[in-house]
């Protein structure tokens, strides 16, 4: 297929590669900045483009890779010239109503991944949820997203803001943690290094058991003599104090409702 | 060395085994229910105990592997009638000090990792942290976890505790992150197994890059209408919907502080 790229973000700049290695065309990188535009498209044998109305309008399909706050206002824009084309957008937590009377042939093609633009990913497991007005643009979508991931699945807009505020949880939060963690062990000179063996455990966990019956450690009681301790610790970061507090809450009281149950 | 295991719970059950493993004899292993303490024994070739009267006098070393709660108690009671034996408590948040007046050769010996009794944990790769009241009782410490591990730091109680309320942070409350993600994707009949790759990536990635680096999500410019739209949809989960609104202004304040530096 002949495909637009608009927007060359973390997501555009691991997905297109993948789509032009799996034999697609990339005719043209759109990005506000020429210079981001240049990067992406050079990887792919695309034309970078910064002005919206440079956009060719004989795509098979064009990708929307923007950030969510732009969208209302760059797919009217993108649309109205092309009535018959055929649009995705890839964000996880807007409705494909974005679309309703600017297009016809229109979707959603959401890679659930966490994107760097210096970091290659495998995207052969990576879910890919789909959506679409209507059959054509389904099957368009299934194939697409079937040429990169083994892991194709169509799924409703109101689901799919689900999966993406768990995704906000296990990967946003997840690596905040991290960044918490390093931070505490930084101020006392320590290494993040030694926690790399307890990290890569926790996460193994999960491939084999729920992460409730992985859960381990002082909150599950909520053990108030190793809490306090934590607390006073972090008492000159009045945020960390007040994150680990409703955190300790939480565990314990997702505890008791497994319990009663 | 001939070893009594004080305590038959989560760590013990994972750090008896290996010391076996690597040629001790463990003599004999105490909990305060016989029924867990068999469990243990039979493993390690030991004798089961449920009274702490019953412990021999002739071990090489005591590893006290009980919860935070009890080791005030069972410490002096057990170390009493044993003034010259060696004994190391595997707490990460109890200082040393908990030894002094009632024992002579003592210290920690803190394996960092998170325990399940049905999994086995390779130790090789965990961080052991020991601390120890004399040099014999150190040089003991490390050739013990030497035997076991190829990460063996000397570390003190003060330097400890950090390193313990850091995995707190990287991994009861990262694992809290997986089982409210699990919670959101049940309630909606959607399978955590989507979520897999994601957090397989989310733990890849702090292998190769800060984790401040890594961040991605709304929450690093404060994207207000994917978070309230994220917090509307928690809104019968108070504490969650906290939670999140605490997670998100801690990545932002992050993220801003990085920026400034």
């Amino acid at each position: 297929m002949k495909i637009v790229f608009v927007g060359a973000g973390r997501l555009a700049t691991n997905l297109a590669p993948a789509l032009y290695k799996a034999g697609h065309e990339i005719i043209q990188v759109y990005s506000c900045t020429l210079e981001s535009a240049n990067k992406l498209a050079i990887l792919v044998g695309a034309q970078p483009i910064a002005d919206i109305e440079q956009i060719v309008s004989k795509a098979d399909v064009y990708i929307i890779a923007l950030k969510d706050s732009v969208l209302e206002e760059v797919i009217p824009a993108l649309c109205a010239e092309r009535k018959n084309s055929v649009f995705l957008h890839t964000s996880g937590s807007v409705p494909i109503s974005i679309f309703e009377n600017v297009a016809i042939n229109y979707g959603v093609f959401y890679p659930l991944q966490t994107f760097s633009k210096d970091r290659t990913v495998d995207f052969s497991n990576i879910p890919i949820f789909i959506e679409a007005s209507n059959d054509g643009t389904i099957d368009l979508a299934r194939r697409l997203a079937g040429n990169i991931s083994n892991n194709v699945n169509e799924l409703s807009s109101d689901n799919r803001r689900y999966i993406h505020l768990s995704a906000v949880f296990v990967n946003n939060f997840v690596n905040h943690c991290y960044t918490i963690a390093a931070d505490i062990l930084t101020q006392q000179g320590l290494s993040f290094e030694h926690l790399i063996p307890l990290i890569d455990e926790t996460t193994s966990k999960v491939h084999d058991m729920t992460p409730q019956a992985a859960q381990t450690g002082p909150a599950i009681r909520y053990d108030e003599n190793v809490i306090n301790k934590h607390l006073a610790m972090l008492k000159d970061t009045p945020l960390l104090k007040q994150l680990y507090e409703n955190m300790s809450c939480s565990i314990h009281q997702f505890a008791q409702s497994t319990k009663q149950n």
